[in-house]
């Protein structure tokens, strides 16, 4: 959870349990960056780039939202849960670097730093998006063994919102595409690993993850809206990363398209409709109080009324 | 199997049970990558680039010798051995992909075509490579529901292998190193897939893969060395990519080592050294068989005596 978070931070009891998903989330991710350990000879250059295209992490929402839904599941195999928030979080970093390659989005900056291309080189890039992609897969592998059929369906997931058609690198494909559809643009680019990180949340913890497609698929949605909005109000100091990059590369946009009190509207009623679609489990009160704590995070506090 | 050793075929049991492997490939890989349909909207850059990055494909060796060791250990899970051959060819296809990229080989042909990047631009190749690395694990994943314990291993013997740092992402990084470790830099850039070419064979088919990793090693060393005699003594017709690459991109060569005569003769002690390694298994003197074909294959007819 990144420090402007945590000053938010006070006595109520979700902020406890999100800073204890905190804990869970950055063991789980170290362990799966560095399992190996450092005995074999390993080529130093890739080793350090992934440890910084990984270390320090950003919010950590993804990795956060599934094991607060693994939690509001029951949570009865906690080592799956961590293993499948940790291969999720490599997923995104995979994302961030690879999006960030000159090919693409050409970012000299992310989370407040030199990107990881603009630090280590081209070259080094792709392989640590490469190896975040592969490495991710075998953490979820390698906690198998108390349920491998869970283990597998994880992987299922992991796979389908990471690859093609229906993962992030369609979203990303999309943006060559003449011609866009918006809906399967947006459910892609943004919403595939959210609705990852609540259908692996359900599925880590033996729920059928069908239900929580919904929930994954607002949040993303919200998440799209916010960082529309982000990338209109907050300069590059704020946010960590270039702004004004969606009308540099002509990408749709929720302002462009609604005006700022317009997009800020949509974003309260995506919410809204998040919190009430959440499916009924043992941990749902709790669940839908920290979706509206996450909620009232997405945009700095003078840009957001709270979500009730 | 490429039609070059498609003219080699006589009627030696062997050439058939190939041929049999070589269907039981290429409708496996088939489904891999075309698994969701055409149902969806999809961006169609993408889907088209990554059926041409696959099909036709080049000799398809990886998945031939993880069919051939998985017959050899029985073959009791036949739909098992055919995802995790399909996903591991999935990954190689990924490599020649992104090893191409103008920041790496910046290769402009592959098998005789252009390259991946220069027929449908830099952006798709990268998605290209992500996208079959995501996938090739949920093909494996998908195929768990006879046996998810094996799933899980084949899936984390697959991560191995391909990520860091044990695999071929290791093994391109190390040549972006200044001081190199020759020994990880070979098995993990050529030796990696082998490998797992070798023990996920054996593990498809429920055997231990511990013992089935010198056979895969040897396999790639002798690859390798091929691969550097294929550069020096044949041109780019005939392999179907650009000659004299390990000079031009200064990567160490078994031939600049040992000069070609030298080479020709590590090739062959490496060979019969692969075929010794081959574990006890149920159909071990077929799989020696199928190997010793393979190996005289490496290298054109009139530069390869045929190994004993």
């Amino acid at each position: 959870m990144s420090s402007i978070i945590y000053t938010y931070v006070n006595n109520n009891c979700h902020y406890r349990s999100i800073a204890v998903l905190d804990k869970r989330i950055e063991a789980a991710v170290r362990r799966g960056v560095g399992v190996f350990g450092k005995k074999l000879p390993v080529p130093q250059k890739l080793d350090d780039a992934i440890q910084y295209s990984v270390f320090p992490g950003g919010a950590r929402i993804r990795p956060t939202i599934l094991l607060s839904v693994a939690v509001a599941c029951g949570d009865d195999n906690p080592s799956l849960a961590n293993a499948s928030a940790a291969a999720l979080e490599m997923i995104h970093c995979a994302s961030l670097v690879h999006d960030d390659l000159p090919c693409f989005d050409n970012a000299e900056t992310r989370r407040g730093k030199p990107s990881v291309h603009n630090k280590y080189g081209e070259p080094t890039a792709v392989l640590v998006g490469d190896s975040l992609i592969a490495n991710a897969f075998g953490v979820i592998a390698r906690a198998a063994d108390k349920d491998a059929v869970r283990a597998a369906k994880l992987i299922a997931l992991l796979s389908k919102y990471t690859g093609f058609p229906k993962g992030i690198c369609a979203g990303q494909a999309w943006e060559a595409e003449i011609s866009v559809d918006l809906s399967a643009y947006h459910q892609t680019k943004t919403g595939a690993l959210f609705i990852a990180a609540t259908q692996m949340g359900a599925a880590s913890a033996g729920h059928d993850p069908e239900p929580w497609f919904e929930l994954g698929a607002r949040i993303g949605e919200a998440f799209q809206v916010a960082d529309d909005l982000l990338d209109v109000l907050c300069s590059e100091d704020e946010t960590g990363k270039p702004s004004g990059q969606d009308v540099t590369n002509q990408r749709p946009n929720a302002v462009s398209e609604y005006g700022i009190s317009g997009a800020k509207q949509k974003l309260r009623d995506i919410l809204g409709g998040a919190i009430s679609s959440i499916p009924s489990c043992p941990g749902e009160a709790k669940l839908a109080e920290i979706v509206k704590l996450q909620s009232n995070r997405l945009l700095p506090k003078e840009h957001m009324k709270p979500v009730a």
